[in-house]
């Protein structure tokens, strides 16, 4: 989404009112204020006006699923897509427990199994057509089955109703419970080790939970399902958050791709960029010296 | 490019060598080091180490060259092929001043006329072909002649021959000429405008000149001819840099695409960013309050 910001109003600490970035697609004039911004979880400013590239609906669209037996499978079929450079548009994960939440929570019959879902954007029917073939000849190889793509808007919105429903299909395995999510991001070619610990992890807790991945980035998603009156519970999914980034930072990943730092990542944030975090509250303070903005978030004072 | 940028290493004023960034496609791990020294022009620190995301050579790629009467048909078309959502890799412009001179330089026999140079990537050849000929079709629309399109290495090469020539063909035009060069980018709707600007006023002045755009970005870069020994024309040379930043910024443009502000550009950033690059000031005293780092550039002290 970032790189889709090309401009920002902010009002800074001290009342300026500055305008970032601009309405050409790039300009090397100055430092680039307007991704400093974004990304600042309202630590730097208040952002009023953001101005985003518009993109078009594209000519053709066409959507795909595809189940495998095993994670690996899976994982391995996504990153073939992307090496294979075809210009995959999404490309989503659901891990098994995911999926059968998704079954009873819509009432839909997909094969309780680790599933890819692809959607694949071009120029014509022909050229988008050729792109889930290949997405499909990549799935066999890694043991795919069942692979099923469509055209048309409403069955295109049928096989992805499962990825739109996940997280509310995933808090309704446990009545009551409520999810407690985390994501991390990792080096594609580091994605099937990390997916594949996260889920040995949770299958070694008590605690019940589910990953859903925007596998085309390297990054996903892990909710826990918890009572939130029982302490232990929480203790538990904190434990399996903080295993799932510590295996991502080993891996060269970051503690966090989309969710952001907040109060909850603050020590990971240092573990990952150790003294850059320096150089960020260096930035934090020349912005915003009497911490008015979001304080005590992302950075310890 | 630096959206391929995924990290750096940056010796810093104090001495301090901090981490950017890392190897995930995606962060949202605090502030954005890395594009914030990314363009900084050594204002902000060294940058001694890169990350860099690579992509594979594309599965099948085509190449096409085509002429128009008009320039205002060239700029219509690459607008029109941009905003038809055709994925080009490349489409570069160049005007009647810089073919003939890539023709008496490289032996060419080009039409002399505005001429567009493209460049479609895909994952087969019927993808790549389908690309060129929807190209094709808009150019036709907008006024396009003797469309050519090679799939083969070395066609491709011939064909896009005259582009990569075209900065030493330029300065061929004047023997013994200095190459003034600069760049502007402007939002695709306001392309046309700009560049038929920017020949207007080349055509009304003394001094020779050529155009030549990525105009899929909506940047493009003039080159004046001047004997630096005449100060008259190193002054008109300014004259018209200075229209084609002005015309540039009305319309929503930034001062510079990519050649950066230096010391020639300092008054356009204050002109483009107003009170933001008090805000740039406040973070270049920050990281370099002594103003070790590339002074005097970019910024006025």
């Amino acid at each position: 989404m970032k790189d889709n910001v090309l401009g920002l109003t902010v009002v800074l600490a001290d009342g300026r009112v500055i305008r970032t970035g601009g309405r050409a697609r790039k300009s090397s004039a100055g430092y680039d204020l307007t991704r400093l911004f974004v990304g600042s979880e309202g630590t730097l400013g208040v952002i009023t006006e953001i101005t985003l590239r518009l993109h078009l609906v594209p000519e053709a669209t066409s959507a795909a699923v595809c189940s495998f037996a095993e994670m690996k499978g899976a994982v391995d079929t996504a990153a073939a897509v992307i090496q294979a450079g075809i210009p995959v548009a999404r490309v989503e994960l659901l891990d098994e427990a995911m999926v059968e939440a998704v079954n009873h929570f819509s009432g839909l019959q997909h094969k309780v199994a680790p599933t890819l879902f692809f959607e694949f954007h071009g120029v014509s029917e022909r050229n988008v057509v050729e792109q889930a073939e290949m997405a499909e000849a990549a799935a066999r190889e890694n043991g795919g089955t069942g692979f099923e793509w469509a055209l048309r808007a409403e069955d295109r919105a049928r096989l992805w109703k499962a990825r739109h429903d996940a997280y509310y299909a995933a808090l309704a395995l446990r009545p009551g419970a409520k999810g407690w999510t985390t994501d991390v991001c990792v080096p594609i070619s580091r994605l099937t080790e990390a997916v594949l610990a996260a889920k040995a992890d949770l299958a070694a807790s008590p605690l019940k939970g589910a990953l859903v991945g925007h596998v085309g980035d390297g990054n996903f998603h892990m909710v826990y399902l918890v009572d939130p009156a029982r302490p232990e519970e929480v203790d538990e999914a904190k434990r399996l958050a903080d295993l799932l980034v510590v295996r991502a930072l080993e891996v060269g990943g970051t503690c966090t791709g989309e969710h952001g730092i907040g109060m909850g990542k603050m020590a990971y944030l240092e573990r990952e960029h150790g003294e850059a975090v320096e150089v960020m509250r260096d930035l934090k303070h020349v912005l915003d010296p009497m911490n008015l903005m979001n304080p005590g978030k992302m950075l310890r004072a």
